[in-house]
């Protein structure tokens, strides 16, 4: 628990209003097994249930009842043995009565609780599971395939409606786990030199997330291949003149996350051809901020961003013709492959289990099939108090750049001879969160992560004086 | 892959030889979900793919026919998109031929393989799943429930036969393991003083091993409370005057473990109370490394630790009677409710999913059901190259005394008096890993982590002496 019980009671009775009927079942997490049964990875819990309960140990279920109002949390008390094993820890009942829940109720109630409501033809609602453990227990609930569970459309659309506007105090956490994302980038933009690992810099990292008690939000992406998205390191060692990429983000206890990247230059000086690109994606970042305002589509901003990307990339002679043709072709992508961004909460993507397509789009703005904007997972008009990413990037793509070569995809916009020089350049990407407040937005976390090119040579340069 | 083709096509012709007849699948691991599908924990091959495929990439299944000799590896290959998101990676075909498999199948030949050995009633040989996912899959072949799919014991113990004997570059990993796991115990040593939280230990010990692109082999044990078997790190400061005891392990690359516990005085001066117990911990964990010999059974090195715990607790006054009728009753177990050890390689409790009892025991040595003694994970005869950690401990658990003298358990060998003034101890445990030699055994890891009460103590002075 980390809210107060108001909270968690007032959170649960705006679903039960939203879902309007039927009965609700939320499955928290289990301990997910590494390499055997009993050693697990870190325990995290389900998002969801820890938003509408609060609760963090694993073998719970949330039970809401839309039409009689009742609440259930439904769980077995622990026994010596596993005091002996994992301490005193408090009662199902103990933890209900905590949270405002009607009372708790002990799991094999659960399929008693669910049959019932089947055997009189109400709905149940569930949410899309992705924990392999949670598919078969609710295949076995609902009589079906674990593969085949089918979630509650209202269900979904009603968790988005609520953790999609972040709460003063949910920002607050958001706050803090970028607190430390910017101690996790800074650490890691000072160890930026020759002849250190990629994977020592991200045991470093990642070090430092666990040192708060936390995780991190994602694996860390830390590498010199910025162009391979989820490039993750290796223990090849940092070499002079390369781009180092990092994005990574911390987790808080409470479960919010933070989401930042940095890309910088190995031994503390960009090349003039680095710096062109990175100049180019620090533009693109602070043109998303400046458009980003409640009202406005996400997609559009993505939009603005493609065109001045194109403007810029032509006036390097990489891209060429209209620009606008251009984009509404889709050749930018062959550098930007991704969206400008998503929404980040409790989830680093945040609620993508849900459904990418209900968190990030409406019967508004839908989802685009075309490279590129395709893997935009954040569409839709933004409101005052969502929190999303801005994180554009430029990316040279040997084997991208080989097959729309070969097949000739938006050649006209291209220039592949000059894009072939660019093949060793690697990848840049800039990332930041950014909360939308009444009349635009701003980055959430007290301190900037330095990103413009001066700032990340001068960061380097003083971290390395100071040895 | 880590060791020679050489290596796994001879692992996987003793495999077929001891198995015999019919089709052995071995699936390898996938991306486990933490939170969402596209957002994984750390991938782990499991560990017998490993041994007998030696491959890392998810989504791979080995078979192997014992009657043909053909040995399949079944997998997709990845398309451009997966190359943007991932990077390049090898054909399944290049990597089947890599570790000297017969060739590479796309992943729909699975289904068609099991179902034609099923359909001519050939046996089809799986070890017991322990990932969720991998139950679903395995189900699906076998026609049958994810939650009841039955292993063949014949392949279980083929496997075990196999795993259970390291070769020399199989012990050469661990020791690599080992010396990282030296870096991590020394270093939390150090850091064991007031102020420091639980976590932050872990976190820079957990930090240490990513650095060398490691994991730790199991969720850091790092606590006050070492009476809590389990006790992951709280975020409350360590405090002056208590124990903290550390229970940790790195994992390589190669996916070989370490696995050892100290237990240091916060403030660096163990208390008279807390030297005499200590002092006994250390002279059981030495007693055993006495006893560990090729032929010797490790349930009678336990009973012998057992013994010696209750001799020298009877000197403090805390156990009576007779010490071969209490270690019979299995009165030490208040103090000790676990096992001297377990086996130890490619999982930190070596094999454990596979099943403890055809590991630990056979047909000569059978696991008991009395408290205490039935969490003996390894009873067996040793064998020359068996890996065993070696790990005594003294434990005062307040719930489990309250209920041992409320039962009157073993009242007659227990001075409960004596031990209601240990409630506020916590716990001691001291943990190595041992090779079984041609004639007795040895600690692996080149340097030895100090256990000795005394050199705790003069370890933790030089290291705030060198500040």
């Amino acid at each position: 628990m980390f809210f107060s019980r108001e909270t968690y009671t007032e959170r649960r009775a705006q679903l039960r209003q939203l879902v309007g009927t039927g009965l609700i079942v939320l499955p928290g997490n289990n301990d997910s097994p590494m390499n055997y049964p009993a050693n697990g990875y870190k325990f995290r819990q389900d998002s969801s249930f820890r938003y509408f309960f609060g609760l963090v140990r694993e073998g719970l279920v949330g039970v809401i009842d839309c039409d009689s109002g009742e609440e259930w949390l439904v769980g077995d008390d622990i026994d010596i043995d596993d005091i002996i094993w994992y301490g005193t820890v408090d009662s199902v009942a103990g933890m209900a009565a905590a949270i405002g829940c009607t009372g708790g109720r002990p799991m094999k109630d659960l399929a008693v609780m669910v049959g019932d409501a089947l055997a009189k033809g109400r709905e149940v609602h569930v949410l899309p599971p992705y924990r392999y453990d949670t598919k078969i227990m609710l295949a076995d609930l609902l009589g079906t395939h674990p593969l085949q569970v089918k979630a509650s459309r209202k269900l979904i659309d009603a968790v988005v409606a609520l953790r999609s506007v972040k709460s003063l105090e949910e920002i607050r956490e958001i706050e803090a786990a970028c607190a430390i994302g910017y101690m996790m980038h800074t650490t890691a933009m000072g160890l930026c030199r020759p002849g250190i690992t990629e994977q020592y810099v991200a045991g470093v990292i990642g070090g430092i997330a666990s040192g708060y008690g936390c995780i991190t939000s994602f694996p860390s992406i830390v590498t010199q291949h910025g162009e391979v998205m989820h490039g993750y390191p290796s223990d090849q060692p940092l070499e002079e003149g390369r781009l180092f990429l990092v994005d990574a983000g911390a987790e808080t206890n409470s479960n919010y996350c933070s989401d930042h990247t940095r890309t910088s230059p190995v031994g503390g000086k960009f090349t003039q051809r680095q710096r062109e690109i990175h100049d180019i994606v620090a533009d693109c970042h602070d043109l998303a901020m400046q458009k980003a305002a409640p009202g406005v589509k996400y997609l559009d901003v993505h939009l603005d961003v493609c065109r001045l990307m194109t403007e810029r990339l032509k006036e390097l002679g990489l891209m060429r013709g209209d620009t606008e043709e251009a984009v509404r072709a889709g050749a930018h992508a062959l550098f930007l492959p991704h969206g400008l961004g998503h929404m980040m909460g409790m989830d680093v993507h945040d609620m993508e289990g849900l459904g990418q397509t209900f968190v990030g789009y409406d019967d508004e703005t839908r989802p685009s099939t075309q490279f590129g904007l395709a893997s935009l997972r954040m569409g839709r008009r933004l409101q005052k108090g969502f929190v999303v990413t801005d994180e554009p990037g430029i990316y040279f793509i040997p084997a991208l750049i080989d097959k729309w070569r070969a097949e000739g995809t938006c050649a006209q916009f291209l220039n592949f001879d000059k894009i072939e020089t660019y093949k060793d350049f690697g990848g840049i990407r800039i990332e930041d969160d950014i909360l939308i407040t009444a009349d635009g937005c701003r980055t959430l976390g007290e301190e900037t992560i330095p990103y413009r090119a001066a700032d990340v040579e001068e960061f380097i340069r003083q971290q390395q004086d100071a040895e």
